[in-house]
């Protein structure tokens, strides 16, 4: 999980440190999803102090408080600093602790800040995988503004030129004139009004205002055909 | 797994749709691992549409792009929209969708806006419980610093509850239905999606939801009528 968490914002230098099931592990394997080039590329090193031993600036995850004069900051700083540092050539890494007991205190002594994530102190328990998941994200979100953008955006439709809109309230006026809606006389130039500024404020684009055009005009025919058919008749 | 996320950032309320396996679930107490007030406070619904209707600004969580003109939003901004919104008094919400298919077009045509994460194209893999701890992060962390909160000033009506606005949307379907609109038929579900995308997009208040549902019973009556009076002259 801790993979999948790391691929999903592009991390891939997973180091482990004496893993409690061994290692490789078909079970990690299996839970990393599809995250295999994450699985691939770990590294084994049987001491913390090995496995952090080329990296130039160090932050320790930690739980709770810790009595320590370390700078302990949020994920968000937390990663901004990581990705300055990164940009001006040094080597950054995150350091997590054993699922139940976290970092012993000699370990967060090799680090040079500390990290903690804001929950509620009344119900304080995230995993390996979620605090890895959090600062992945961080990590990402901290980046290039074109990295925290969405992935994608809404297709760009062009809003309605005021002309076409108002061909639609005009539309929309005559159409409901024909049903009695405009009913006292005297309250028409209020309700018109009213109308008016609702649909300008919803911000129509030029296809959603002529798709409304289209619904006007299915209601203006059923009345238009029932209208004739009911004169043919009499008439 | 979801309620532990949302517990961790102080979040209580989940509302479940038809969920798969059942409720209540002893596996999911189980995995919750002490946030029982979150498993016990569970709502139970029979339609996404029920599970919204007191909510008045929804937000969509999906991992890839849609044939949608609905705002695309990051974490950290549509949390920061949240905060703002629910400071003001509205009722918030996020929609999250199957761990498998995640939302149908149907569903995401709900919300007012879609939330996606800044994940790798090349490793898009979050999973529910993932996707629900990130937004309840972001969401405690845009609550963290009151002033960088982006400002949001209230309407002066109340915005609609999405029950209201589904009902003015089924009610708008059963009008148009008469009319022959949605021609030809299996076009219909694609043309039902575009308008109620369009006129979710729209942000009406309550009371503009009730001016629409006038408009349309004033073309319901002249249809009506018309039809009557055609009938009584052929009958």
């Amino acid at each position: 999980m801790v993979a999948r968490a790391m691929a999903n914002f592009g991390l891939i230098d997973l180091r482990l440190v004496n893993p409690r099931d061994g290692w490789p592990s078909e079970k990690a394997r299996a839970a990393a999803s599809s995250a295999d080039h994450v699985i691939d590329a770990v590294r084994l090193f049987d001491s913390v102090e090995a496995a952090v031993a080329d990296i130039t600036y160090l932050l320790a995850t930690t739980a709770r408080p810790r009595d320590s004069y370390k700078p302990v900051r949020g994920p968000e700083t937390a990663a901004g600093e990581m990705r300055a540092r990164a940009a001006a050539g040094q080597k950054v890494g995150m350091l997590f602790g054993r699922e139940r007991y976290g970092l012993s205190n000699a370990e967060v002594g090799l680090a040079d800040e500390i990290v903690t994530f804001p929950v509620d102190p009344a119900f304080a328990s995230l995993n390996i995988a979620q605090a890895v998941l959090l600062m992945s994200y961080s990590w990402r979100a901290a980046g290039a503004d074109d990295a925290t953008a969405p992935r994608f955006t809404a297709p760009e439709a062009p809003p309605a030129e005021k002309a076409d809109l108002h061909r639609l309230l005009d539309h929309l006026e005559t159409s409901l004139s024909r049903t009695g809606y405009f009913h006292p006389p005297h309250k028409r130039e209020a309700m018109v009004q009213n109308l008016r500024t609702m649909l300008t404020k919803a911000g129509f684009t030029e296809p959603e205002v002529r798709t409304l055009r289209g619904v006007l005009r299915a209601f203006d025919y059923e009345m238009g055909e029932r209208g004739r058919s009911g004169r043919e008749t009499t008439g």
